[in-house]
């Protein structure tokens, strides 16, 4: 499809009938007179004088338990930009919808009309009974470090930037199966990683969980490589700052083992590729158009592993293999928060299951004769119906050995 | 039912399999990766594209234009007092879920942990884009006046309070209906109001503007009489304060033709209704029990019209035959507030709707062999399928005649 096509039929598909792509629906019955006295006046006394009684109640006789809050104040919205909450909306009910779709989860997407990052603290915490977590979505760096941290702090429900942690964990899992594909050690690779936003600087957090040495690593970003010799590095990047004479990304990835880009399209050479170690791992994750397509890619290299975040080509790096599950698990368990341990047990139960034999019906969604685990099949397939199985249950069983489940 | 019976039954329906009354579902296709494209990355940056250029775009490619936000801080939740934000959201989803069932309209309800008047109104600022409309809901006065004046100001949708403007409005359709019935005349009639909440205060505002006169009303609270002589009154309870010498409510209601109230059960006693003028008017509105049972009243009157908020008795004043509709008008206009305009067509539609033969499907509904317009059916009842019809409209014209219309 054309670029103008797609244009034209997203915008048919948001409009239709009826705009958007949410409702929300009763789900008891509302046909007669004493349905209504049942869930208004005077019935609905009931439930509020429980819940006044016992707080915890909240769960058993309403929506909350089930029900995120897709947050965003519009300031960092795909690869477009500060395009403010309004302009947000359309990505935050399409987040809603794969919630729904893929876990069974209600969600009322919230579109913040604050960039000031005490303001929207105050505004998310001031509506935080409404909901049993909150999804923020599409903030700026380095501002969605602190309004994520202030939040986790100060309520007492899952709070979870998914541009940094949905990401890092699709990321890692893909790129443990891929190291190990490739015959590799994470306590050896060196990796580079194109792009100091949210998403860059989480998965190399969690990376470093996982086993990555942080001397291994070359974070890089529109001045080049982050280097202990630069002045005024922000606190967050200067985590990553090397001790490096390197300057440039083409310095950086000769003789890397893996090369992460969450950065824009078409920064990546066919030079830099055929620079890199054997058996590299690429993952060129800028959206519509990665760092380097995997056509130019894989004309400079044989003994390649790419993944990209585009569903037309293998190992797409998916966010929603992970926030509808992660959240499913986290809401199951009545947990707290989303801790490491969580998000850690979410990466495995992913890398896990692209180890296994895929389903027919699998196959069948994605058109293909077979799939297997490999250079081309290193992650799930987000419509592969194992992952609400597995995915939630490792996040649940974490979260309760970890001590923030509440059942 | 008894008491008891109806709490368990109530909290059951509450429980049910799914906990809470709403559910958020997608609408649009979901079932492909090419559905999928459309819906999120990478199709979903076309809206976002349009709307960015166009901000009027969000109405034709989200759900905003058809989503009210029920929001509230649980500080006067039915007659239950201050539950706060988590114990009021039974009552929110209540409210949800007859906006969809009487006019299709989305809700998501929100409730807000701050009863501080100032970080409550910046709070709904900034999350005022995501949504088309503003209900308020069971937030106490004095502090509900202040919050809805200053949204309203600040802000280009409807914000409506409808413990207020929905009480009021269905209150005025009844009593004009009343009146007429009575052969009184409105600009003659003497009014006692029990109750100076938000909900009595409204309802003299209107009814001043539908012809009421001022000196003719004696507003009562729990301190007796609001009279000019008394010190310390309220900005808002003294625009009704009388030149009288009145002090009890005893005293107040001798001779008046219409009792009006939004108090408390059991205030009013036979006496007191023996003592009311010629062909009275009794709204006993005090929910679940009425300030005088219409027992009690009929049996010393026979010359009475009653009124009550319950639904097991003739002439039910409820909310729901109002706030569905009057923003189904008023969304349906893209009208940038709810004015005195559209609130006068909503009462003379639910008036006039009155007067029309019900048709047989309503007669159903309701158990009922007759009804007809008279001392015992001064107001539609709400499962009338004609209210969707006549009461939107009858907002809508008022918007676009009275210049709040956008279309």
């Amino acid at each position: 499809m054309s670029n103008s096509d797609l244009h034209q039929k997203a915008l048919d598909y948001h409009q239709g009938n009826r705009p958007g792509k949410i409702v929300v629906n009763a789900h008891k019955p509302m046909e007669s007179s004493a349905d209504l006295s049942l869930a208004y006046t005077p019935g609905v006394a009931a439930p509020v004088r429980e819940i006044a009684k016992d707080a915890s109640k909240v769960d058993l006789y309403t929506a909350k338990g089930n029900l995120v809050a897709v947050i965003s104040d519009g300031s960092a919205v795909l690869g477009l930009g500060n395009v403010g909450p309004l302009a947000s909306k359309p990505v935050m009910e399409g987040k809603a919808v794969l919630f729904k779709k893929f876990a069974d989860i209600d969600v009322f997407d919230i579109e913040v009309d604050t960039q000031d990052v005490d303001e929207f603290v105050q505004t998310v915490k001031n509506i935080a009974p409404t909901f049993g977590g909150i999804n923020l979505e599409d903030i700026s760096a380095p501002r969605c470090f602190e309004i994520e941290r202030r939040l986790i702090k100060e309520l007492d429900i899952p709070v979870f930037h998914d541009d940094q942690h949905g990401t890092a964990i699709i990321i890692s899992a893909g790129l443990l199966n891929a190291i190990e594909i490739q015959g590799k050690n994470i306590k050896e690779v060196k990796l580079v990683c194109l792009g100091a936003g949210s998403a860059g600087i989480a998965t190399l957090n969690l990376l470093c969980k996982l086993g990555l040495n942080k001397d291994n690593i070359l974070l890089v970003d529109k001045e080049g490589v982050v280097s202990t010799d630069l002045q005024n590095v922000s606190q967050v990047k200067a985590q990553y700052a090397a001790e490096t004479d390197k300057k440039t990304l083409a310095e950086a990835m000769r003789g890397c083992d893996i090369f992460i880009g969450v950065a824009a399209a078409n920064l990546v050479s066919k030079d830099m590729i055929k620079s890199m170690a054997n058996n590299p791992i690429v993952f060129a994750l800028s959206n519509p158009d990665p760092e380097i397509s995997p056509a130019d890619a894989h004309s400079v290299r044989d003994d390649l592993i790419m993944a990209t975040g585009r569903s037309d080509y293998p190992n797409q790096v998916n966010n929603v293999l992970g926030f509808p599950f992660i959240f499913r698990g986290a809401l199951d368990a009545k947990a707290k928060e989303i801790n490491i341990e969580m998000k850690i047990a979410a990466v495995h139960a992913l890398k896990d299951l692209a180890k296994l034999e895929v389903p027919q019906e699998v196959l069948k969604a994605y058109n293909a004769d077979s799939m297997s685990f490999g250079k081309d099949y290193i992650i799930p397939k987000p419509f592969d119906k194992r992952l609400v199985d597995v995915v939630p249950k490792a996040v649940f069983d974490a979260a309760v050995l970890s001590g923030v489940a509440n059942i």
